[in-house]
């Protein structure tokens, strides 16, 4: 007697894309409810299955949905906002300001929605995603359709969506909660990076994934600058640093690893850590070539992902999936290096495996979910068709297939399109929403094209972004008491330097602009000698972030980059507006009290003749350790004998300027 | 008063690509007959011209056609024919003996079609093509209107189209001639490759391209093992060697120039040579990564090419410029190298200068052909558009477009394609046409894989192809007259070697199979002691080329490969139906006679007892110096006093079987 099933999928090449590559030519698929109930030849099939209804594929391929294993959807809306540009200009430059000022719920759904009607377009019926507002991505994703693992990210810094990382911690664990249990989105935490990330982020991440038992998506090693500075800052490379900080306890997903060694490879392997390989968007902001082979070779499970658009510029998994077959070859020299069936697999079964979420898809198993595409080879561009071996129409599908050529697409047992027509989103509503945003944002940078900040940045400079910063400042009338308190036990002495500041402030006739700092250091020897000079530019933002009891501050954003020109230039180039000139001979200390780094400045302003200033400073990166850190501060300027309710609100350009 | 044009192109984003890359937006162009009249701002335009017929190109992308800048068009019916193999086993073992045996004007003129119609579908209107029955080629290619550069390929080994290079060269002076002054044709010269080509033939086609002024197509420096070659063959790298066969006299394209140094960029740049990039191929085939933005830097015009589509496997232009982008960016380690301004520019402008008909075709600027295109940046991979810059849209086009974009193409004033209709070809038919070679090569090759050469390839042996042969054997009584001979003058001594060879010949029951020889060879010194031993494989084909007077002989093919498994593996995997064993103690010289080289073995064949035998070799490539070799192969025999008159025909191993 036949079994009943709700559909039949019949006269397809099926590649189930299992372990053993089986291949069904012609074959057929039965579906039931959100699940494959068989797979098999397709005479057989049609023998052993009564459908409610029945699809004729008419030759074409039927396989699993690719799985874009690394991406950020909403970021869709920004695709060709800025290109060919250096790292850090584009994101400090245009990045960042762009999403401060725009990113919204209303944003990010619209880009979902943007998002994942180019995904469905391009075969995906599963992707990874670390965004902000996060749960507003995956109710959009949800709504579409798409299956989907969603992870709000957690950053040292602020966030569009968050003032601090407990914020987004907070939001993180009531967003799992939530989502735990849904058919298509898999909830996880996504702390960045763990150059944007501190320790104790780190550390809390892993235990809230492990809490839940979801997913962890992280950046790892995407660029040699990012090992460089790890092994400078914490003395051993990226993945032995996040291990030490408990990130390898959770079922991680690593994207790009870039510039990972063999003992790195190794680590994650043994860790269960599943990767994804990002070709274009590691191509394009010459990031480097990953070591894909090799990890394949150990074992590792490699999925490919797009990354965001604006590093791409689009979401085509047939476009990275050859790519990642082409740069293995070139990369280790070798034309049989990851064949077409290797790479295929990556962007299917091992995709999902590298997720974490292989029992549920991946490949067209029996009870697995129904997540499966139909792609139309017989594009002129895939004539012709050599159907001597197995591999040939994998190779077809990677070498000269297209995203144009998938024509239906069905997720968890769901068209979301047939015939090349989206079933669950209005293409034309997008675009003209899409557009609005984009003239949008169009506006705002043409007028940013004015500021300093800008300018600063078109130039190559802000290099480095100080956001947060306790600081606080007290006028003394003799610096002897200071000298004295700092021999005293209580505070310890890290480091001690002197230099002599030559300060030329630039400001500007909108106050918007903040001011522009050139500033030239000597540092002096024990013994009076100048033993070198340094040169900056420091942008000062405008506004004070938020301000504490006792005049401690969060200080403003400061962009500050090495000044390569000469004063002149950036006066001709800037045009300010006024400008005002200060020289201090400055005794700096790092200090550690109650077990809290501080930086002490002494300072004797020497031009105009203001006196003594003793000014105490920390880095931080959240509002409860801000909190923490202003009141050490007020007990450390007790102890060096500066009253604290005599503290000076304004820097000393400011006072300048009153 | 209004200028008359036939055609007025409005409403368009019109990039002319001309030096200061003018943009137009809205903006328009005017064609009469086969050229560009006018471009412009939309209103302008209209204001000056009245038109025959208006297109409002509904604020499309107008934009010159693109230059495919390195491809072998026929080839397109091999796409997918062999994927991820070495070079040498995807060579030799796959496209050599199938083009050998299928390729023929009505497969070129199938393959040509099919691959216009996909070039047509990409955007291209130009195209550099390098293969066998160029004739056809050209001929196709006018028919179906796009424009080429066409050259016949001239090498030293037999083609599917010439038994000698003699044979090339001579059609290609008579297509030359018959193409000089075609409006869409121009006809050029095609030696492969330093590597494929003699001295001799890479001279003749320099004097031939300089003859008639027209371009000289070639492969340089594609493999990092062919400039190693080079070295070790003439002590320096290919751009000089070939510079020394006045190659460089001509109007030169250079397709790859993957492994180039300063030195050789500086020569290129010094003689105008036109380079030619295809990163697709250099990937996908692990040949590296060439130097581009150096090459850009230094002032190389440095064109697109997608390379055959055996190892691409597409015509996809746009796949190409991203990857142009993407790669100088990661190899120079720099995300500015090769904007898209820079890249679109390579694709258009500059890959007619590399071609040398940058006057024709490349921009829209007045005068200039009318090749252009229309490409369509409102779907949704290309949302949002970002406006506030001139840069934005060549970013779109290169990291978001698709060739999919393209709507329509026109080619010299005439459209080839409409709305995404092709207008001069019939789809459906290239593709039915094309189904049935398929199957006839999927037959051919499945018979093949019986085959003990096919066998060889497929363990990865098979390095070296020794085509063509000028030998000659004797048997004589006494080796004594041998040896005093070459103590005469007349015959200078070059090199003496003394080996013992122990040769075991499997033969196979279809004698088409030829034989392979396992061959031991133990090298002694004057001492008699053994100071080494080699180990080979030899497969010989079962037929002679060609007999000339006297049993000089052209060879039969031969593939050599070292021999890294045992006798027993060998015995075992090719199952042979017959073995026999010959050992001989072999005297070898390497002479110059009458400022000729070659070889003279003094065999004794100890076993079976045949005592001695003297053989007389020089390689050859030409039937020219075939003949003349066999006259100079009888002087020499009979200097040795041996008589040619009582040649022996066979090889060993047919003495034995006989």
């Amino acid at each position: 007697m036949p079994t009943s099933t709700d559909l039949l999928l019949t006269n397809a090449v099926v590649l189930t894309m299992d372990k053993k590559l089986t291949l069904y030519e012609p074959g057929a698929v039965a579906v039931t409810g959100d699940s494959i109930l068989a797979v098999g030849p397709d005479e057989a099939m049609r023998r052993e299955y009564t459908a409610k209804a029945t699809l004729d594929c008419g030759g074409k391929v039927l396989m699993p949905g690719l799985i874009n294993a690394h991406t950020h959807v909403p970021m869709t809306l920004l695709r060709g906002l800025a290109d060919d540009l250096r790292l850090d200009v584009w994101l400090l430059g245009f990045m960042m300001p762009v999403e401060r000022e725009f990113v919204s719920p209303e944003f990010v759904r619209l880009g979902t929605q943007l998002a994942c009607a180019e995904l469905i377009r391009t075969g995906v019926t599963c992707f990874a995603d670390m965004y902000y507002f996060e749960e507003d991505i995956a109710r959009t994703t949800a709504e579409v359709g798409l299956r989907a693992i969603c992870g709000e990210t957690v950053l040292k810094f602020p966030t569009p969506d968050a003032q601090s990382f407990e914020e987004s911690l907070a939001a993180s664990r009531e967003f799992i909660i939530r989502w735990k249990n849904h058919p298509l989105i898999i909830p996880s935490v996504a702390p960045h990076a763990a150059y944007t990330c501190t320790e104790e982020i780190l550390r809390a991440c892993a235990a809230l994934a492990v809490e839940f038992d979801v997913p962890l998506l992280t950046h790892i090693a995407e660029t040699a600058s990012e090992q460089e500075n790890n092994r400078a800052a914490h003395d051993m490379p990226v993945v032995p640093y996040i291990k030490k900080q408990n990130i390898f306890e959770a079922k991680v997903l690593a994207a790009h690893c870039v510039h990972v060694d063999d003992g790195e490879i190794h680590t994650l392997l043994h860790h269960g850590v599943g990767v994804v390989h990002c070709p274009s968007s590691n191509l394009k902001l010459a990031s480097g070539i990953a070591p894909v082979k090799p990890m394949l070779d150990e074992g590792l499970p490699v999925g490919i992902g797009t990354d965001g658009t604006a590093s791409n510029n689009d979401l085509d998994m047939f476009e990275e999936i050859r790519l990642a077959a082409f740069l293995a070859k070139t990369a280790s020299n070798d034309p049989t290096a990851l064949p077409a069936t290797q790479a295929l697999t990556m962007a299917t079964r091992m995709g999902a495996d590298a997720l974490h979420i292989g029992h549920l898809t991946g490949s067209l198993e029996a009870g697995k979910r129904a997540d499966l595409i139909l792609v139309d080879l017989s594009g002129l561009h895939n004539t012709p068709r050599f159907c001597r071996t197995r591999e040939g129409v994998y190779a077809q599908l990677v070498y000269a297939g297209k995203s144009s050529d998938v024509t239906d697409v069905m997720v968890n047992g769901q068209w979301v399109m047939q015939s090349r027509e989206l079933l669950t989103l209005n293409e034309a509503e997008i675009r003209s929403q899409a557009a609005v945003y984009a003239r949008k944002i169009d506006a705002f940078l043409a007028e940013r094209e004015q500021s300093v900040l800008s300018k600063l940045v078109a130039i190559g400079g802000a290099e480095e972004e100080e956001s947060f910063e306790v600081q606080v400042k007290v006028r003394i009338a003799d610096p002897a008491p200071v000298l004295a308190a700092l021999e005293m036990p209580g505070i310890e002495v890290l480091r001690s330097r002197h230099y002599h500041e030559y300060d030329t402030y630039f400001s500007f006739d909108d106050p918007k602009q903040g001011h522009l700092r050139y500033r030239e250091d000597e540092f002096i020897e024990p013994n009076g000698q100048v033993s070198g000079a340094r040169y900056r530019l420091t942008h000062i933002g405008p506004a004070r972030e938020r301000r504490f009891e006792s005049d401690v501050l969060l200080s403003r954003s400061r962009f500050i980059a090495p000044a390569t020109h000469s004063l002149r230039f950036y006066r001709e180039y800037f045009k300010p507006s006024g400008e005002a000139s200060i020289k201090k001979d400055r005794l700096r200390w790092r200090v550690l009290f109650q077990g809290t780094e501080f930086f002490i400045n002494l300072d004797h302003v020497e031009q105009p003749d203001w006196g003594y200033f003793i000014e105490v400073k920390s880095r931080t990166w959240s509002r409860r350790d801000a909190e923490h850190k202003a009141e050490l501060a007020t007990g450390l300027l007790e102890l060096l004998g500066a009253p604290p309710e005599e503290a000076v609100a304004q820097d000393y350009v400011e006072i300048i300027e009153r």
